[in-house]
């Protein structure tokens, strides 16, 4: 039969000719021998994976539109943190639809990143104006993380002495949202930080706490007046961070005007619809002088070479990449998407929109709740925002209500205590609060009829709690509030980044493979967009069809018996999958096993996680050709045999190599008593090739945003779940609301970022065993491609056993650097003016490039990128040679940005062509900076991190 | 109540507070004061308008997924001319879902628009490559149209000799679709040409056609061998035009090279979806002799000033805005969009992929025949690709077979004969034909089980049926199979072009207004796409109820008694009111009056349209004032009032004024027994505030894409209703398949291009009578702000009696001109240094540029723009003062491409950045062309319109 088209062949970028062109380029002639010289064989799959049959593009959008149609769309009123929204249609069409936004990387490379950058600066300029707090970061992984990072920097502000003192103790108010309460448990048990439950009020600062989490408005929606809290806890040096409600503070006085050293939530209901739980971006804000502290990513305005104001990521020495055990978190990914998407929510309505929004809100919730009273309904709080707490008269269970209200497609929350719960939300309209009070009148016996009309304005806060600041005064907030508006300002950051859309981005470590457009499309279907996280089980079939079936494949994958997905990020997982090794050992009586060997050439995520799952990294040695020293290993397994926790391994290695002795390797730990945890960010060169399970792992983590196609979306969201073999399974993540135990939650929602997951779900499905397979090979068959080609110019700095380099290789720029001056963030920037984002910079090694090319990017592109490469190189031996200065050439001075190239005067050495089109290519799509090489240290000196500080 | 979030707010680009300093600008205080300056109060409508309340795009989102829902999503083996397809998710997203792509305007302005030609010319490319005809244009509204096209095109390359003879005979074979031969009818009706249906087999040529009409495949699906008739044909002096389908071409010899002089078709297989009949873009090639005479816009390619390569649209010369009443055809939107993804989709597959699919799509039909024969089912069709006829055996009706179908959900195409018809298409897979297969078997009481399996190869056509030549051989065609190089493509030719998405497109007559994403994202619900034009009514309760509220609403808006949503462009509008007429004079006996009035201002199509209905166009004068001479419309009454059948109006006025008079014309035209066509071009000028039926016409045209938000997809597809007061109604398009009558069907499907309407419903249903009102309003102010501010340095060309311009405004060049030389084009390409599409051009006033501002562009937008104009005015002056030469000046050197300014010499008198940046704005968003102005002479003269005759 004729195939029906095949989707791996529109996801693979090598064509069946080039690829025989590819292997005789490196000698060989086939695949196999390829396959056979790079993976050891005592790892390799004796079988092919049992997935299911690969799908046609067209076949899967008939699946998920069925599956999406078993989620039942009801109105929800459960509040808790995830709240219905309306994403305004022209940000999900020109953000959210769009590649350049959702394919483009963490913006490292600050001068083909200032679209999102800028973005992500509004987003810190709203976080920071609505929580009245001087400094915000660019996001966190959701609220429930957000605040255990809260209490992990007061711990780390503890003055020296509280340290002295051994003040170790936080207190939580026990009006806490659940799911953040069972993170926060989750993370100080492993910190070995002693968490206080109780009630603010009450609470006396006689045992001393260094830390406070309160929540505005509470969890229960009660409005409480924190001040005197506050000052009571400053006194007794004890900081406050609180967990609040961006949309609530447009009216609420804000932390940061009654005394909040932090404040953190969601930005969910800015816009991002709730997905069964995520992705949306957390917000993190706090005070100036915490800024070294202050975990995640935050975006500073600087200045470029020539003194123009320019956009970057700022303090990035404070990051886990450089700092590794020493790092106060372990974040790398956010959610930069969706912390842009809710950041233009803010400049669409502005700071009256917001407002009308939020008056809007609690107008409605006033009314509602005088309505049920009298019907004889008593609401308990006597102050809220938009959220009620109903107990029910006499004589009315919460089982009549759920029927009553069910049978109207409507989603209340059920207090375990007997109350019901009412959040509204920006998209109750009058019509649904004639349902949702009709629902009530009914049980209650009432005969009041609800009409449909206009709803009056009404407020039951107090003049004291309401805000009296201003707020996004910038002229940013208050220009784009029409379609078109803001769509040409979308356009216009758009046009400013480089994302996968306009070329290959070879990031070694980072996996930036195509996202396919039907892999995205499903994201549009309402049954996917507007699932509460805690909806009933009985509504949610298809997600819980679609996330059953996923465990199960990644779990056949990767060797394994199990599979989570609540972890956000990778470095999620990896903290995940350490606790759970923890949790284990703990069960079996060693919980006194706290070393963790990692190898010098890990991602500075592992050890930090480490330390963060309350082990003790110990590093372990690499030999002359960038493997784990066995000896040292040996050596370190002996040492530490008692207290051998686990051994944290990347594999193929962080230098792109397959090690031979892998498998030596897990036996020396194994036998040690300890737990092998493989990092999974170089899983794209093992699957269908071989496994952690197979290879002897116990546990690893998958990052679904780099092997399984879920985009980078510059910098978030990442979905990191990790799988783990049988004796593993009792100790995954748990959730307080909706799984059966609450123990080591570490995310709000029970699946973390459910909504993209079905990204993952239709890659695996689209391209079957076979596909994946093939994806493997291509991507090792390319990055040997791409080193045959460039190890005469560049050299490669490591290869395996046979010669071969894994998915992903090393170049060498040292050895350049001795002879010219020109140093590897010169050819990074330099890449730029040829239209190119640069490989990963300076790690695992410095001085060095590292290349991925990844499986999707055509023989005609690696072409290219190789041709690239290799001008480079003649222009950096043109330097060496003598031809240009050392100030003045076109490495030093890259990248040249528009406005100096159409300059009226030239003052360089060489021409404008040979700075601007050094390739005849390059003019034809030429894609220009305007901002020349960006001065990070100038930045990080005059931080400017909000646009209301300018 | 605090308001939901209201749309209208959103859509209008003019905020309260704007709207006051405009209205100050021009003396004003009240919008009122304006609107009753600007339209003549005997016209302003008493009441509001009586539509639906006015939902919130969130309300829409729920509303419209309600009513897709209510579309029934049949398998469809119904063929005839639509046929189920698969859109690669990489197209629907990046052309599709991409608003650079679908706000962009007809490329008219070649510089700023080389994306969307080199696309367009790529679709040229397909059809003439795979139709074997050398010349291709950019395609036609639809298959049935485009056999009028080729009609009309036959009829007017007959022979000195056949017009002598009165040779006016065309033949159709009887196999022909019937929707072709309804138009078909109805054109060649109307043009007074005599249609001969008959079997091409036994026709003889004793009576002279000068043209023949045929189809290959057939209607019934069976492949004719028509050599010996095309050969019987041309020894006649008989050309011959065939429908085929480019699908089909892939195998079968192409029309070419058995001797067609014309192939046209539907290329909506190549991926757009059924849509319920449309949009989707029907082609048209033919021999390059009969380049001159071909219908439709065609890309070719030429050179710029600097003599690099450049595309644009060749010998414009042919066109109706040119030359009017003698034009052949009054086409001007076409399906651009559509088109363009056409040509990706063949992009994408290349030449092998098509293969495979027609390959693909015989097989399964030859295997669908052979087990039908096994079943006791007679197959008829002794050939075919993809489509059966089958008749039933003994004692099975066709009602048998249509409940085990429609059991199934399965759609079959049922001839009146007793037959039935299967046409299979690419989305058939084996699923789908056991599913098929099963629903025959039962009916015929055969036992024999379809499992599950792999199914054979199988051809049924002779090998002197099968296709020979290759085609697509360009690389073009050969190097973007997989999704990454296809998106990269796709954005490398975005990145080409000027849209809404970038600035304001301020073409007067155009109404660039906003496209705003809650309209167009339904477009995406499967409800919409998968359904077939001719499925039975039940299934498409959804369709229903959208088309027959937005008539109602449409005949609300202009005041009349009907609508029919047939037309498929704006032109094809005009020809459908005036045969309306032509009918209505008819049947009272009238038929004799053949003269239609049109003022000298009106649009080319105008003429055009009225003598393609078979009117004769006598043009009435303008005054001074560009309005209607009334003295001389008097005279004319008077002069024609026996033979008076209409008059066509455009009001207001193209040059943008409420002429006073108006309803002394309408009194005057009736009076004398003729009817009233109101063009609908300036519609956006009326809405809410006057219109047609209370000004006194008896029929209008509407252009959904200019007035009611459908985008102009860079020139289609295009929607042109037509509204008709009462007496008219009998007389409204009717259709051969799903309506009672055939009489004066103009388009292949019953409601043209439903698939977009969707969008006008939205916007209507989100505007509300209010938000449409004030859109006008805005519209009016908008243009008389800009007049305001432009009055002094260009000068404004006409006003209304009291001084007001209407919705747009006519800017004065010609003066400049003659004391600079700088002509209107040089203005209009400059303004492209400025990163702005020019005004339209030298209509209606040679000489000068008509601004249309539309209701959606900000105050900041205006003034921007404002700002613009006048620099450039200034730029005039310094040529005009001797600053710069006359051949070396911004303006004639305008635009400054890429390349050009950032040369490494320059040698014009003024500096780059004068050039290229010569408002500050303008640098921080620069949009780059990278061809010089374009040589529209040269490539006329070398005619290159299909990239294999490079």
């Amino acid at each position: 039969m004729i195939k029906m088209e095949q989707f791996k062949n529109r996801h693979i970028g090598i064509a069946e000719a080039d690829k025989q062109k590819m292997l005789e380029a490196i000698d060989l002639s086939s695949m196999d021998e390829l396959i056979d010289q790079t993976i050891p064989s005592d790892i390799r799959l004796k079988e092919p994976l049992s997935l299911p049959k690969a799908l046609s593009e067209q076949e899967y959008a008939e699946e998920i539109a069925h599956i999406a149609s078993l989620n039942d769309i009801y109105t929800s009123y459960i509040g808790m943190g995830w709240y219905d929204t309306v994403t305004p249609a022209v940000i999900y069409r020109n953000v959210f639809e769009n590649p350049v936004w959702y394919t483009s990387y963490t913006p490292y490379q600050a001068e083909i990143s200032q679209g999102r950058l800028e973005a992500l600066l509004n987003f810190q300029t709203v976080v920071s104006e609505l929580t009245a707090l001087p400094l915000a970061n660019s996001s966190l992984l959701d609220e429930a993380t957000a605040a255990a990072e809260a209490a992990t920097m007061m711990y780390g502000l503890r003055s020296r002495e509280q340290v002295k003192n051994g003040v170790e103790t936080l207190f939580v108010d026990e009006n806490t949202f659940p799911q953040t309460l069972a993170v926060l448990k989750t993370r100080m048990y492993y910190a070995g930080i002693e968490v206080v439950v109780g009630d603010y009020k009450t609470v006396t600062f006689d045992k001393p706490f260094f830390g406070a989490i309160i929540q505005y408005p509470n969890g229960n929606g009660n409005v409480e007046d924190y001040t005197d809290f506050t000052e009571r806890a400053h006194k007794a040096e004890c900081k406050v961070a609180v967990a609040t409600d961006l949309m609530a503070l447009a009216i609420l006085t804000p932390p940061g005007e009654w005394g909040a050293d932090i404040a953190f939530g969601s930005s969910q209901r800015f816009g991002i619809p709730m997905f069964y739980g995520g992705p949306s971006a957390a917000f993190f804000a706090t005070r100036d002088e915490y800024k070294r502290s202050m975990p995640g990513r935050i975006i500073g305005i600087s200045k470029d070479a020539y003194g123009r104001e320019a956009l970057r990521m700022a303090l990035q020495t404070r990051e886990q990449h450089i700092k590794r055990e020493k790092a106060t978190s372990n974040i790398c990914t956010a959610q930069a998407l969706l912390a842009t998407m809710s950041s233009f929510y803010a400049v669409y309505h502005g700071p009256e929109g917001l407002r009308n929004i939020a008056r809007r809100i609690h107008s409605i919730a006033t009314h509602v709740s005088e309505e049920l009273k009298g019907m004889g309904y008593k609401q308990l709080n006597n102050s809220y925002f938009d959220t009620l707490k109903i107990s029910l008269p006499e004589g009315i269970s919460m089982q009549d209500i759920r029927d009553n209200t069910e049978m109207r497609h409507i989603n209340l929350r059920y207090f375990e205590s007997g109350e019901v719960g009412i959040s509204i939300d920006e998209t109750t309209n009058v019509y649904r609060v004639h349902e949702l009070l009709a629902a009530f009148a009914m049980t209650a016996g009432s005969s009041k009829e609800y009409l449909l009309e206009e709803l009056p304005v009404k407020s039951g806060l107090k003049e004291s709690q309401l805000r009296k600041s201003g707020f996004l005064a910038h002229p940013t907030f208050n220009s784009y509030h029409t379609e078109t508006e803001l769509m040409r300002y979308i356009k216009r950051l758009e046009r400013k980044d480089i994302s996968l859309a306009h070329s290959m981005i070879s990031l070694g470590s980072c996996t930036m493979k195509l996202n396919a457009a039907s892999e995205l499309l499903p994201l549009g279907l309402a049954g996917f967009q507007r699932i509460h996280p805690f909806a009933p089980l009985e509504q949610v079939s298809g997600y819980t069809q679609m996330i059953t079936e996923l465990e199960e494949m990644l779990a056949e994958i990767t060797g394994f018996a199990a599979t989570s997905l609540q972890p956000n990020s990778g470095a999620a997982g990896e903290y995940a999958g350490l606790i759970t090794i923890a949790s284990y050992l703990e069960s079996n009586g060693e919980g006194h096993r706290k070393v963790v060997l990692i190898p010098a050439s890990a991602h500075g995520t592992n050890p930090a996680s480490a330390v963060q799952a309350g082990f003790k990294p110990v590093t372990v040695a690499s030999d002359a050709n960038g493997n784990v020293d066995m000896g040292d290993l040996r050596v370190k397994v002996e040492q530490y045999r008692e207290n051998l926790a686990a051994y944290m391994i990347t594999y193929p290695s962080t230098h792109g190599i397959f090690e031979t002795e892998i498998r030596e390797m897990c036996r020396l730990i194994h036998e040690a008593g300890g737990q092998v945890y493989m990092d999974g960010a170089n899983m794209n060169a093992q699957v269908g090739l071989t496994n952690p399970g197979t290879i002897g792992a116990d546990v690893c983590h998958l990052n679904l945003h780099k092997t399984f196609a879920i985009p980078h979306g510059g910098g978030g969201p990442g979905v990191g779940p990790i799988c783990v073999a049988e004796h593993l399974v009792p100790f995954l993540p748990g959730h307080p609301v909706t799984m059966s135990t609450d123990k080591n939650t570490v995310s709000g929602a029970a699946y973390g970022s459910a909504g993209v997951t079905e990204i993952t779900y239709a890659y695996i499905r689209m391209m079957g065993a076979e596909g994946l397979k093939e994806a493997t090979e291509a991507a090792i068959l390319s990055a040997n491609y791409v080193a045959e080609k460039l190890k005469d110019s560049y050299g490669i700095v490591y290869r395996g056993a046979r010669g071969r380099v894994g998915h992903e290789l090393i170049l060498e720029c040292r050895s350049l650097k001795e002879v010219s001056g020109i140093t590897e963030t010169d050819i990074a920037k330099r890449l730029i003016d040829y239209g190119y984002h640069a490989p990963t910079l300076s790690f695992p090694v410095h001085g060095t490039l590292m290349i991925e090319p990844t499986e999707s990017e055509s023989l005609a592109e690696l072409d290219r990128f190789v041709s690239v490469m290799n001008q480079i190189h003649e222009e950096i031996i043109e330097v060496s040679r003598g031809e240009y200065t050392a100030e003045d050439n076109v490495l030093v001075n890259a990248p040249h940005p528009q406005y100096e190239v159409t300059a009226d005067d030239w003052d360089h050495a060489y021409p404008r062509s040979k700075a601007a089109y050094p390739l005849p290519f390059v003019a034809e799509n030429k894609f220009w900076v305007n901002v020349a090489r960006v001065d990070n240290a100038y930045g990080d000196r005059n931080l400017v991190s909000c646009l209301c500080q300018q």
